[in-house]
């Protein structure tokens, strides 16, 4: 059998439920897609409990999932994902933070957990913290969008098993790391001093008097959370057989796909926002498929409006993601198969992810197709896939591509 | 309450995908079908993937499954479900193979793989090999339909693990078998005094010196591959507390059945091919049904279309098995439960199994019904028995059929 090349395209948190903005519809249901909707009629459809039944997924969960990997064997912890999207490679031994610049008094007392959402300076200010030596450990540092920032420690004895300093409420001292396993005292002991440290080098850095000068908060000290390490993990390849590519914008995802051996191209102006360049991406899409046999093309946006409870503008960007992928489809081959879904709902009424199985399409020139007209969450609950687990899609389109060999005679 | 008998249907590789011949539609689905229809209409309805989502199952893996057994567990290799379907009884140590008649020359190097597709004299050359004995070991052979044939070495200290002899490519020769695993040196020293024995014996034998004369290529040379040992395997009976007959053609399914202990009738016409006599099949059926809880009725002409890729022979097919159908439930008792489906998809667009998950329907007088109309891959995506698991339809029936035992007060 001819094997066909798979495009997942994920849309994160475009599920969703019904909206009084939108007059009860969800907003798939109320945005105009004919090319969604085209698929849909072309295809197969069904319902998607991404990790499982009443699971809230993360976004890197439920990748893992989508991919054919279980997240409760796999995860390795958030901040490990981080460091791998801005490219930091860890090596066994590592251990990884997600960071915020903040704002803090000289008690340690976090006055903003954001810095007040600094957006310029903190290269310089990273660069100050990349490089420091804390009893033989390496503090490898770099910023990300905003306040939001990836430490890594390199050393001998470091482990993952410690408490968080970052106490998620403002008005709070920042917390005592504290070993949450045996062995992992010298790590908790290097990230307080880490922390202290990280307030006697910002908070006179020359860059946070001018914003003091400004009236804007100072990003004087790094709170860390998300401890991970390096995942024993085998690479899609060696689990799928299939070489893959990402085209992904945010760090998070594209940490993930880069864990998993996947080529994950940077793309000009996939900021992983609302304001992405879909054009670039599809482009990217299809140059990455001619010579991959599985791409992902993971847009964020849909979370972004799901998270600030924005049903008009999910509605409108569901229909901005509708006019790009008609574009694209009319340029693939008949060898290529598509799979539409999200990683997990993000209802606008709930302003966070939620547990309500995502819709999920499948479209293969010769493959099958049943009674679904549209692509909404209402629509494919009678599609012919009726509803899979997110660990079952990875078998699903490999076996419908070709990709798996006969069991038996 | 009363217990009904259960009457499983399996059309080999029936389900299918939208072809261009049919103009899209599938060979079930152009198919003219009253009898199944009616059935679908006043039974319910669903889809079912026989091994798993995504896997492409073979006859055997899947009709293991489908009778409750997981195929990961049990599977024991093509060769002795073969032997068994030729009636060769298998003792604990007996190593089975498939074989096949070929062409060689004195150095054992293969011209045919196939003996020219020999289609008469087999049955005197398998009496000249059966019955060797090789260093205390005894060769049991027998022929079997054209080129196969079947060899049961029996013996003390014999194992399974060892490789093949056929070279799969014509211009080599023969391989040497060598053991796979410590202590099955014995057992491939003896199949390769075995391969050249079958020479010396064949390559003078009157069949052959008269297929020189005409002209053909002489079967003077025996081929083993598929090595398989006796399956610790429990019988239908012992698993399912019923007596069972099976109605079927080919030897790879009859060996299964035998070895699960059922009763498998030689029925006259049974070809396992789209020439079989269903009239004698279906007479079988009711036969069989007077005295055993549970038939199986197993069609392979089904899958011959699908792998010849000929979808209105395959239509046509269904046709003439739909009528024989119709017969059959005339006759029927009110205590007879129908479940028909496939053991996996053969898409005459594939050429070959296919991971599609295969239409199912159960009738059963005063059982529940749905709202399919017609039995058919798209019809049934909407029934009310969703998609199941092979593994789960012997469970399903029973319960239905009163053969489970209520679980608690």
């Amino acid at each position: 059998m001819a094997r066909m090349k798979i495009l997942i395209i994920i849309c994160d948190g475009m599920a969703d439920r019904p909206s009084y903005e939108l007059k009860g519809k969800t907003p798939m249901e109320a945005a105009s897609t004919p090319a969604m909707d085209k698929l849909a009629k072309l295809g197969s459809n069904g319902l998607m409990d991404p990790i499982g039944k009443g699971i809230v997924p993360g976004s890197d969960t439920a990748h893992l999932s989508l991919f054919g990997y279980d997240p409760y064997k796999y995860y390795c912890g958030r901040g490990t994902l981080e460091a791998a999207g801005l490219g930091i490679y860890m090596k066994k031994g590592d251990v990884a933070f997600r960071c915020n610049f903040a704002t803090s008094d000289s008690d340690l007392r976090i006055l903003d957990r954001r810095a007040g959402r600094i957006a310029f300076g903190t290269e310089e200010l990273a660069e100050a913290i990349n490089g420091l030596e804390i009893d033989g450990v390496k503090v490898i540092f770099k910023d990300a969008v905003e306040h939001r920032s990836v430490m890594v420690l390199r050393g001998p004895g470091l482990s993952s098993k410690v408490s968080e300093v970052d106490p998620h409420n403002e008005g709070e001292i920042a917390w005592k790391s504290v070993a949450t396993e045996p062995g992992a005292e010298k790590t908790a002991d290097i990230l307080n001093k880490f922390t202290r440290m990280s307030f006697d080098i910002l908070h006179k850095h020359p860059i946070n008097i001018a914003r003091k000068e400004e009236g804007l908060l100072p990003a004087n000290i790094i709170l860390a959370r998300g401890p991970g390490d390096v995942p024993d993990i085998p690479t899609f390849k060696e689990v799928h057989g299939m070489k893959a590519s990402a085209i992904v914008g945010i760090t998070l995802v594209k940490g993930l796909c880069r864990i998993l051996g996947m080529e994950v191209p940077e793309i000009e102006g996939a900021t992983g926002g609302a304001d992405t360049s879909l054009e670039n991406k599809t482009q990217a899409v299809l140059q990455a498929l001619k010579d991959h046999d599985l791409v992902l093309w993971h847009i964020k946006g849909t979370d972004v409006f799901g998270h600030d409870g924005d049903a008009v503008g999910k509605k409108e960007f569901i229909e901005k993601i509708d006019a790009s992928l008609a574009g694209l489809v009319d340029k693939l081959g008949d060898d290529v198969m598509i799979a539409i879904t999200a990683d997990h709902s993000t209802p606008t009424s709930v302003k966070d992810h939620a547990s309500d199985p995502v819709p999920l399409l499948i479209y293969g020139k010769g493959l099958r197709a049943d009674k679904c007209q549209v692509f909404n969450e209402h629509e494919v609950s009678n599609g012919s896939l009726g509803i899979i687990n997110g660990l079952e899609l990875m078998q699903i389109l490999k076996g419908l591509g070709g990709w798996n060999d006969k069991f038996g005679a």
